[in-house]
């Protein structure tokens, strides 16, 4: 049997049974548009007649070096003539020719493919005819001249500017402002010019023979494959170059044949608030073209009801029949010649965040699909959405109507931001820290920049890409960017910022939108969307069904709890307690302790901390209300809780210039004091400065050298539970011990514990359950958890710190030097602070996980890194089998989402 | 049958048997001292009659709360009949008494354990006999008192000083000055207040019954097992406490019955030189303890040979056999009684490490042992004790005679150092800046005081153990160092120390051995020993024979290179660049480099170092002549080429001082340049500032950072190379990275490597053939190596940075903090910076050897960290079969020798 090469968009089953069965191969063989054209022809939605050649005769076109393969051009002959037959026209006819399209369409959509022709079959012979039959010259005019437009500019490579040219030098000479004012003649004279300069450029005539047109346009579609665009496309998105695209050729139908035809394009719901409603725009008299290049005022596709009642009752009926039939919301282009409606496209519709939620959830509850689906739906990226600040929909509108909506570039980092412009760094540091908003823009950053980018509130270059130092810089911190807006002109010398005619100062307003990666000019009003939204509590309650993983929160404060819970937190995985120490009234106290000589001294700044610390742990206790709070003992070097070494030593320079020029000798004395103090608190910086702080004196390391600071610590713990438990609160306090390495650290410090546990709840005459365990966050505490297991009832990640150690990278250092060079030229795929090292780190996690259940079956573990949050890493601990993970509150919602997927997308490879 | 509880020392066999064929069991049921009097009872050796009383009735002993187990007695009396039979005398006969010793005897030798009661069967009545049977009263009652005495003391545990006290008051009656001008009367008199002062203490008469008598002692010897001594020792040392001591029981025979008696020790060899000749002492008519005491002078064993020419042949005999025998060289104890050789113990010979080399080698030459057995006979610690300085024999023996040995503690770390006295760390450390050789003396140390103790030759204490800070930190950093001499009074009041009476001031000299444990007044003369000695050269190679380990050497210079291969490396593991680049001429070009603002300026310095690099390269190269020179590309931050940031601040801050006291605006002007000039540097200095530099900016991240450097070293490592080629001398480089994280960053490294090396072979148009690879010191490294396999010829762990990594811990802020109080409680083991972890550290390598060799079986892995010197690391090492160990050329005998042992015992447990 010869190779079938071309389908009759009636015979989708013959391609189904080809390739096997499989919708997505169908789309491979005859591309998305041809697979959804033959589709709705399948489950009898009208339209035009057409076929579709397949990607495997463009893959064969090339191989063969640019020839059509055997048979091909006789199949699609004979196809042609089926659409003959069905329209009843002739292709070259001269009585009731038929027009064709010809659409390129591969499995995926990408740039630098070729896009269409129209009106394919017209010249001088047919268009005659047409006229004949219609008796609407210009309409016929006007579609000549496009053929010839389309065909230079699109098949033969031609600039479209050529042609633009002379239609402004027509409506000179016609005195008119619009395409739309001229006529006729105008029209004929143009596709007249057009021709010449068609040849003038490729030294050839414009093919007359419809068949040689269409020969070249099919050869354009598979030549545009290969083009350079393309190619760069592909791989950039990791699409498989042997993939090839289809070409669609379709018979024409026009909107443009008098009141009673019209074109148009809608979505089956709202794109912007997922609301069960079309939405669309169409436009009467006109072709498909019009109403995407916005040369005409389009109208509200509610409109037709009125307008063409019996259409958009046909629509609306088509519409509903798509989405049900695709299971998801439609974005569809029809056209109504003389009041016959034809469906040329159906797609997946592009949503916002905020719709893909509602339009998921409702199709759930109207039982399109299934409350899994409607979960994975949606990514949970998307929910992070809900969080960031978002341009209203009014300023936005308000803005693009008043011509301020200044470019575009790439969307590198969410969130919208307004401020000042500044031009460097420094001045955007200077700015931000007087308070104002800033936004910073630059031809593109470089490590000297990051001081800059923290103080802004937005950052937008003119350069660079996804990967480029602003864009993972940005994403890092959390701060909106848009990048890569090449309009921007940045004039250093005169400190302003040109995009076409309009200048924006330094220190003007201006507006980007890093989720969308526009412009804006001045300062647009921004609201924080409701994370309460109704449609998304429901899909995270479904989330919730789902998912094996726990989800807990980081929180220090009794606030950060309650936002936890909100959030849907089902307890606290990381308290940091020395966040408590840093507070103003405390500090001195902790101070006091690191300057004491004597160990009495000691001893009594110490039990001055405990009514703080029990303080905090009683209204932790009382949120939380008997769900688990893991609170994690003093972690950081002491250091810290003293003024940098530099700056005491800026002190005293100071104080000595003070001394010269003191006034009398009371003051002198008084300086001589303060010297004499801060001399001391110096001497002591110094002696507990560390090379290597992050490797140095810290985690238990310091309960093990100060045990009386565990000891105040758990008992703090123990009375604050003691305290509420009274009140009739539940407690369940965890008490998790920092950067172990070794098992007797554990073994130590849980002495240390259960004897000050055991007074405490001898002197309230009341038990307390507990739990005692500890923090994984060494390479070695990892490749030893069977001996860990031993002293500990649950153990947490703590994957920045294990990130860094395993890496041998400080993240401090790293993110502002080598790191982002390590992103920008690919060593790292991944930034592995945002995203857990599934190779290293990961196969740390798994050997600890494995070892210790193996000892201690019932080892309860969590991760409580920042990784907790990111739904990538969020998959790699749930194939790990943690028990939960915990991360910000604000990233609750996410990981809820991201938990639910990792466990429906695993059970469904299991079924697979 | 009955429980056999009692051995005759002619039953050897049946012990043999009883424990199923095993000498070491035998030892275990017979004790050593017991097992090896049967052993010579075997081989025919003059043994006095005597059996001995099994551990397991010792066992039983203590199991039924004190009393002798069943029919333990009935078998003891009966072998005493035999012993009666053999002698001819009778245990408490009137006629012709038999006298017996009683003596524990363990497996092994250890402190707190009872130890001899001698004369055991005197009595009133009994020694009337012997009087009459040899008419010397005074032997008799000299007998019998020391029976009491050591009854007293040993038996019922009476100060010694009180039996002390009685005899120096009896030789101020007799006016006489020492024990032996006490006549017969006196000692009759001295028993008589023994007798006495026995009753006024235990309230009991002295046992009269020679059977009571030795009830008593057996029963002490079993009791002294369960003494506190002995089980604090047994706990220390690892001893199972169910092992039970043996009590032997012997006819006494006596080396004080005229000029033809006689009683010495003596040793079957030299156990200071090792030469193969009797050494030892004797006294003639004395009993054993007269030798040992010192009371008496005694006499060198030569002159024996003239003195009792008979007795001294039979012995040298005797000593052949033993030697021979126990392929051992023999520490022994005899007697002769008129006449007549008695052999009273035999052991291994207790040795120097200069003798044991010697002994081995020879004894394997002599064909006793095996070249096998001689390695091992060896500990490779043993070996470093060539390289440490050490006194010389004549200046110890001169010390010792002029009474200035002054106390002796624990050995903690090796070596000999003489110094003046210094109190604290602080005057030490500013005494030893000043040039002065210093032993800081202190009570014990701490952390505030290792400063002190690196400004120090060597660290006295008067307190403290193997574990104490000071026996830690010393043997870290290689001080010879005696702690735990209790002896030593400290006055820090008066500045000064007190022995008894010998008053050492601060800022006195005083010598001591870290080797032996002892301290001498004054200063000593050292030696380094001869590395080249010549049996230790023999026993080396037949080490090398038999190790599988490579042992190559850490050597930045040509003149370490050397060395190394004079102590038999066989190539260059780490050649490290960056010290190189400190040197005086070179280090203002590497700054120049690092302050450089253009990249013009910066290749230009860059450049300027490649005739410096190359140059050491060409040097290194020819010293090698072909063996395998790994080199490490730079691997610091940059930032410890520049001044530290702190002293800059100074100098900034003294210049201003000097601007305002300059004389005139020129000097002014002069100063003003350098503020400025310091001021940018301080500037560079600070931004290249990290907070943990071990994690920041270094190894290879700073050669993806720089490539030109990468460049630059290739270039002068291949332009050496085909010079030195050029020369008709071999070279093999190897270019190592440092630091790698991830195996991308060697695929850009490599590419680097590749490019440059091929420009340079082609130039100088030669090939030069290379490997590239890699250091294996960061935990993901060692996880991922079968991906980093992919792009390295060789691994080399770096297990100094890998040992950071692993357990989080900063080696330079930890040693001087918190590490040492780890290993004071026991949290940590060992010292995992000496001594690499197994559990950790240890299980990451042996993955990374695992899956670098999956992927590519070739794979050359070795070891270039400070472990590499180790011998306990060295085994894990070699279990891992890793190719080669590289370490400091003065370890690489320790080394050699280590890897032997590894190898010999692996075969032997395989063999098991």
């Amino acid at each position: 049997m010869e190779k079938k090469w071309v389908y009759l968009f009636s015979e989708v089953k013959e391609a189904e049974e080809y390739v096997g069965g499989n919708w997505d191969d169908v789309r491979g063989l005859l591309g998305g548009k041809g697979a959804n054209l033959a589709e709705m022809k399948r489950i009898e939605v009208p339209v035009p007649p057409g076929f579709t050649i397949t990607s495997e005769a463009c893959n064969a076109f090339i191989e063969l070096g640019g020839i059509f393969p055997e048979d091909m051009w006789e199949q699609s002959l004979k196809a042609l003539e089926y659409i003959e037959s069905a329209t009843g026209k002739k292709f070259g006819g001269r009585e009731n020719p038929l027009l064709v399209s010809c659409r390129s369409g591969a499995k995926f959509s990408m740039p630098g493919m070729m896009d269409t022709v129209l009106n394919i079959g017209l010249n001088d012979e047919t268009s005659k005819g047409i006229i004949e039959l219609t008796g609407d010259e210009r309409f016929v005019y006007d579609s000549y001249r496009r053929l010839v437009q389309m065909f230079g500019s699109v098949v033969m490579e031609m600039p479209d500017e050529i042609f633009e040219d002379i239609i402004t030098e027509a409506k000179k000479q016609a005195k008119v402002e619009t395409d739309s004012q001229l006529g006729a003649e105008e029209w004929k004279a143009v596709t007249e010019k057009f021709k010449e300069v068609f040849k003038r450029h490729t030294r050839l005539d414009f093919p007359e023979d419809p068949y040689v047109q269409l020969t070249l346009a099919i050869e354009a579609v598979f030549k545009s494959w290969d083009g350079k665009r393309a190619i760069d496309y592909r791989n950039a998105a990791g699409i498989p170059h042997d993939l090839g695209t289809a070409a669609n050729i379709v018979a024409m139908v026009f909107g443009n044949m008098g009141d009673d035809s019209a074109t148009g394009v809608a979505m089956t719901r709202n794109g912007s608030t997922g609301e069960k409603q079309i939405e669309g725009d169409y436009l009467t008299n006109a072709q498909g073209e019009d109403v995407v290049a916005g040369i005409r005022m389009t109208k509200d596709i509610s409109q037709m009801i009125k307008e063409m009642p019996d259409a958009y009752a046909e629509f609306e009926k088509i519409a509903q029949k798509l989405e049900k039939h695709y299971r998801e919301m439609q974005d569809v282009e029809f056209t109504i010649e003389k009041g016959k409606l034809w469906m040329l496209q159906t797609r997946d519709g592009k949503r916002t965040a905020r719709a893909a939620v509602r339009i998921a959830v409702e199709m759930a509850d109207e039982g399109l699909i299934t409350r899994k689906e409607a979960v994975l739906r949606v990514q949970p990226e998307q929910v992070d959405f809900f969080l960031h600040p978002q341009f209203t929909v009014e300023a936005k509108n308000a803005a693009r109507d008043a011509g301020e909506l200044l470019a575009s570039g790439l969307n590198v980092s969410p969130g919208a931001a307004s401020g000042v412009v500044a031009l460097d760094a420094d001045l955007a540091e200077e700015w931000g820290k007087k308070g104002r908003s800033v936004i910073m823009v630059r031809p593109e950053t470089k490590p000297d920049d990051v001081h800059g980018m923290l103080a802004s509130e937005g950052i937008l270059t003119s350069r660079g890409g996804r990967t480029s130092h602003a864009a993972l810089v940005a994403r890092q911190f959390g701060k909106p960017a848009v990048v890569g807006v090449s309009e921007l002109k940045l004039d250093m010398n005169k400190r302003r910022i040109q995009v076409d005619d309009i200048i924006i100062n330094e220190g003007d307003w201006l507006s980007i939108d890093g989720t969308t990666g526009t412009v804006y000019l001045g300062k647009l009003e921004t609201i924080i969307p409701d994370i309460k939204d109704r449609w998304l509590m429901t899909l995270l309650s479904w989330a919730d069904k789902f998912r094996r993983l726990g989800v807990w929160a980081n929180a220090d404060y009794p606030t950060d709890a309650q936002r936890a819970l909100e959030y849907g937190a089902e307890g606290i995985g990381l308290c940091r307690t020395e966040h408590m120490f840093l507070e103003a009234e405390r500090l001195p106290l902790v101070q006091k302790m690191i300057m004491a000589d004597l160990p009495i001294e000691k001893r009594e700044a110490i039990d001055a901390l405990l009514p703080y610390q029990r303080d905090d742990f009683e209204k932790l206790f009382r949120v939380m209300d008997g769900r688990p709070v893991i609170i994690r003992l003093i972690d950081p070097p002491l250091h810290e809780f003293l003024p940098d070494h530099i700056k005491l030593m800026q002190s005293l320079a100071d104080i000595k210039i003070r001394v010269q020029h003191a006034e009398n000798l009371e003051k002198i004395n008084i300086l001589l004091e303060k010297y004499k103090e801060t001399e001391r608190i110096l001497r002591r910086a110094m002696s507990l400065r560390e090379l290597n702080p992050m490797l140095g004196l810290r985690g238990v390391r310091l309960g093990i050298h100060i045990p009386e600071l565990t000891s105040m610590q758990v008992r703090a713990i123990f009375e604050a539970a003691c305290m509420v438990k009274k009140e009739g609160i539940k407690v369940l306090p965890e008490i998790m011990i920092p950067l172990t390495s070794h098992c007797n650290e554990l073994k130590v410090q849980r002495k240390i514990l259960e004897n000050e546990a055991a007074s405490v709840m001898n002197e309230q005459n009341m038990e307390v359950s507990y739990k005692f365990g500890t923090m994984i966050e060494l390479p070695r505490a990892a490749l030893t958890a069977d001996e860990i297991a031993e002293y500990a009832a649950f153990i947490s990640f703590g994957t920045n710190d294990l990130t860094q150690t395993t890496f041998g990278i400080s993240r401090d250092d790293a993110e502002s030097a080598f790191l982002v060079e390590y992103m920008e030229s690919g060593i790292f795929p991944n930034n592995p602070f945002a995203t857990v090292d599934t190779d290293g780190v990961g196969q740390l996690m798994k050997m600890a996980v494995k070892k210790g259940r193996e000892k201690k079956p019932s080892l309860e573990c969590g991760i409580c890194g920042e990784h907790g949050g990111d739904p990538q890493s969020i998959f790699l601990f749930h194939e790990l089998e943690l028990n939960y993970v915990s991360c910000s509150p604000f990233r609750v919602p996410v990981a809820r989402l991201a938990a639910a997927h990792a466990a429906i997308l695993e059970n469904r490879e299991k079924q697979a």
